[in-house]
């Protein structure tokens, strides 16, 4: 079989290999340190590419939105948090979850919990949503006073259960190497260590849970973390290779894209993919500040080759995209040809192209 | 009627009047400057907005997809140009669209023609696409010898049908100021009035067609133009505004978004609406490379205020967006309130939203 021959437009390619290999290395850093996976599945948002989880003994997830919650439980997941400080405008389809799932929501402000409190007929389980310096959300873990009083609140409520504070160190995905991501994870660990001590004689079972993908793929140092949430491992893509969270051959997906022209003046072929299907996230290559905008692989019968040299993806209008490379590059390909690329966050291209051609010419469908 | 009970998520808000004026505008302009025109649906790609095109008298249509191509022939356009190089691995879909509509398509290459004439059963009509100073695809206006090679393969031909030329002045979209707009498209419209005279006397019939939203909003100089194509008018979005394409109030399309946090440490309201509801999109706010992803309007129960001061759209991330603000503003809304968003470039925005939401609480469905 030639995956090639099915491929007339930009089109998705899954490894499904890969995808399982990086499941299951996750799965073994979570035993190896004692933590529970509960895997982020806004990166693939397939109810397939799920039992592949499923199939390898994950049963709790986080999703981004309710929709997505709803759209998991509706594919039997039955333990699913919704990663997301509560939206309050959407208090029926929280309840309607927390009617059938055990559904688990975010809140950091006590006009959420009054909201929740005064609205929900079932009872949901809440986590705290704790600031570790990313400053995005989230209360900041010393703020131990702003803590106790919404957990007073909670306490106080017969519809919120308390389950624990939750963080997510987003600043690991700006760090420069390695080092960095090691340096602010081990900050965040501490601090939610600090605060689990605080808060642990009142709430004895309190669940400490932390995700990020380049801190969950790099590091075995998580003493008294309970529970960890990545997400994006399950393909990877440039921005994380470039981070050093993973491998160049880790990277699960790759987006197949033909060739529409060719200009010899300037030694640049012009692809069939643009912003709607890669999204426009790009990486800054050199410290001129050239824009990468995925990286060049040969699309091969049964997959894609390693990284070429000689190009790479520079620009991306609404529907193009313009590889810029030198002549032997440029006289490898024709017009009407595949070419390759590995996106640069594979969470925006995946929700922007809604499914996924396997290796096998499978296709899969996401929510 | 209060449309802000409808929203409970981010929703993109649709003010049809302002849509359908801007519409108007732009047949008023085509009929003042004696024009032929061929809207470009790939902004709002939606079947009933192309009504509210057809009630006013278009009958003529570019898209950006044969995908898109398929779907408004489904729904009854007949006469559709798809304004970028032919994709070859599509050839079947060609076929079938040039079987049942009248169906432009574009060339720039020898290859192209070789593999249209060979492969293709039904005659199509082709545009030889014209590079006018964008550099991104397209024969040069000045490769006249180019141009006759081409033209030489698509005489020859029986499948190929020569239409005419066809540019997109895209570098006006990254212009300073209207001057540097007038200025690129005066000598756009001279290069292609030079490149019909050396080719009309073999083709009497040749059409030329140009389309890009600055130019075609504030320019009345078309000697010698056949046809224009512009899109992003029928919405305009912050990016023609800052152009000095349209005026605020022409913009008919909002983002409506949850709030879902607030941190008065920071004075940032975070809201529910992140890069997979806008695409990450910006401008550059002052010198210092300030980043907007989006100015702030108040929804309001029948529409949206003009922008509002005292805050704006500094950082998007998957599902979150981080509003910046001054303390007046951030003491005006409370979580669970909405908010609203003028996107940066609207054609991406609706790509991704997938649908409307008008005034009325009506749903408008996309491709």
């Amino acid at each position: 079989m030639d995956i090639r021959i099915h491929i007339k437009k930009p089109t998705l390619l899954l490894d499904k290999n890969k995808c399982t290999r990086n499941i299951e290395n996750m799965i073994d850093r979570a035993k190896r340190c004692n933590l529970s996976l509960r895997p982020h599945f806004k990166t693939h948002q397939s109810a397939e590419v799920g039992e592949w989880f499923r199939e390898l003994g994950v049963n709790k997830i986080a999703v981004s939105s309710l929709q997505m919650a709803q759209y998991f439980a509706d594919n039997n997941w039955k333990n699913i948090t919704v990663a997301m400080p509560v939206n309050l405008r959407e208090m029926d389809l929280i309840d309607e979850l927390a009617g059938r799932i055990e559904l688990n929501i975010l809140v950091e402000s006590a006009e959420s919990i009054h909201h929740l409190e005064a609205e929900l007929n079932n009872k949901v389980n809440v986590f705290i949503k704790i600031d570790t310096g990313y400053h995005r959300t989230g209360i900041s873990a010393e703020d131990t006073d702003g803590i106790q009083n919404l957990l007073n609140y909670i306490k106080a409520s017969t519809r919120l259960q308390f389950k624990g504070f939750l963080a997510h160190s987003g600043h690991n995905y700006q760090a420069n190497d390695p080092d960095e991501i090691h340096k602010n994870h081990k900050k965040t660990v501490l601090d939610l260590n600090e605060l689990k001590d605080v808060f642990r004689s009142q709430f004895p079972d309190l669940e400490v849970s932390l995700g990020d993908t380049p801190a969950c793929s790099i590091s075995d140092e998580f003493f008294g973390i309970d529970e960890i949430r990545p997400g994006n491992f399950v393909f990877y893509d440039m921005m994380q290779f470039v981070l050093g969270s993973c491998e160049e051959d880790e990277i699960a997906v790759a987006m197949a894209c033909p060739i529409i022209a060719k200009h010899a003046n300037r030694n640049e072929i012009v692809i069939y993919g643009g912003g709607v299907h890669f999204s426009k996230e790009y990486l800054e290559a050199d410290e001129e500040g050239t824009k990468l905008f995925g990286s060049l692989v040969n699309i091969k019968p049964d997959g894609w080759s390693p990284i070429m040299s000689g190009g790479f993806l520079s620009n991306l209008s609404q529907e193009h995209g313009i590889i810029k490379c030198n002549e032997d590059f440029f006289n490898e390909f024709q017009v009407g040809d595949l070419i390759g690329i590995l996106p640069i966050h594979s969470c925006m291209t995946a929700n922007l192209m809604g499914s996924y051609l396997t290796l096998e010419a499978e296709t899969i469908e996401m929510m």
